[in-house]
């Protein structure tokens, strides 16, 4: 199979009060209330007009202290080792991250931002707008994670998928 | 601000109907019923245990054939120039995309996929379990977009994003 490579350059830095990978919220959505701020290089500031009109925005970034990945990983939910693939682990092949974050205002090229799960210093790739018709799939049958209490499961990192 | 720099290697292709850029859906849901298969490289093969339960998952990839991206972009459902980053247009700073498709099957290295809407032969760079308590936000307010019917509107791609 032929293999492509290409580049990427950081559009941004983001900025959360999470120092160490032990003790971040796995998801936004167990980071409720926590801000941080998206600094986005002031180049790309006219590329963000219109986004204030939208509640939660994706980020997307690289998890620049990740670990090397395993093809089988304990999720921070579960007990049992799973694919990959079929978990949110941070240590990937490519290591892509994306979170649905709130956005609470833009001013310039600094976005306040709410339920954040990431690393402070984190390099931005990208944001796009949580778009409800795109990305909202309520119900979904969900392999593993439907027999787990999502609420009440674990929510906060340790440093298994760390450098640190 | 400092600019980090990383690079990116496909871990499989995305294989669909969609030769050109010119009549893709613009998102899975605008592309229902669409097949397409996704070719994981074998050697990551093993992380794609478990994956099976999930019937929804996350595509991650290269916009591979995109032209340069534009700060503002007149984006398929609407008619008025809105900021890149508040829109899903295909040219981005960093070409990352991502997209909910259905999960029909996994054999060995080989998904069979459900509303594809991304380019033949797209570098593939992850994938991500789909998980409710994670990515569904229903009712989100949504900027320019709350102002248009999105079942209605205009679904299909033209080259305007496209090299090609």
């Amino acid at each position: 199979m032929k293999v492509h490579r290409g580049s990427w350059k950081s559009i941004g830095i983001i900025h959360s009060p999470h120092g160490h990978a032990a003790g971040v919220p796995i998801q936004p959505f167990k980071g409720r209330r926590v801000r941080g701020t998206v600094e986005v290089d002031p180049k790309f500031a006219p590329a963000l007009k219109d986004l204030d009109g939208f509640e939660r925005i994706w980020l997307l970034y690289w998890f620049h202290r990740s670990r090397r990945p395993n093809a089988l990983v304990k999720p921070y939910m579960d007990t049992t080792e799973r694919g990959l693939f079929a978990t949110r682990a941070p240590s990937r092949y490519n290591n892509v991250g994306m979170s649905p974050v709130r956005l609470l205002g833009v001013k310039g090229n600094i976005l306040e931002v709410e339920d954040m799960d990431i690393l402070d210093g984190t390099p931005l790739l990208d944001i796009k707008p949580y778009i409800q018709a795109f990305d909202s799939y309520p119900g979904v049958r969900q392999g593993w994670v439907d027999g787990i209490n999502v609420d009440s499961s674990e929510g906060i990192a340790d440093d298994r998928f760390s450098k640190d």
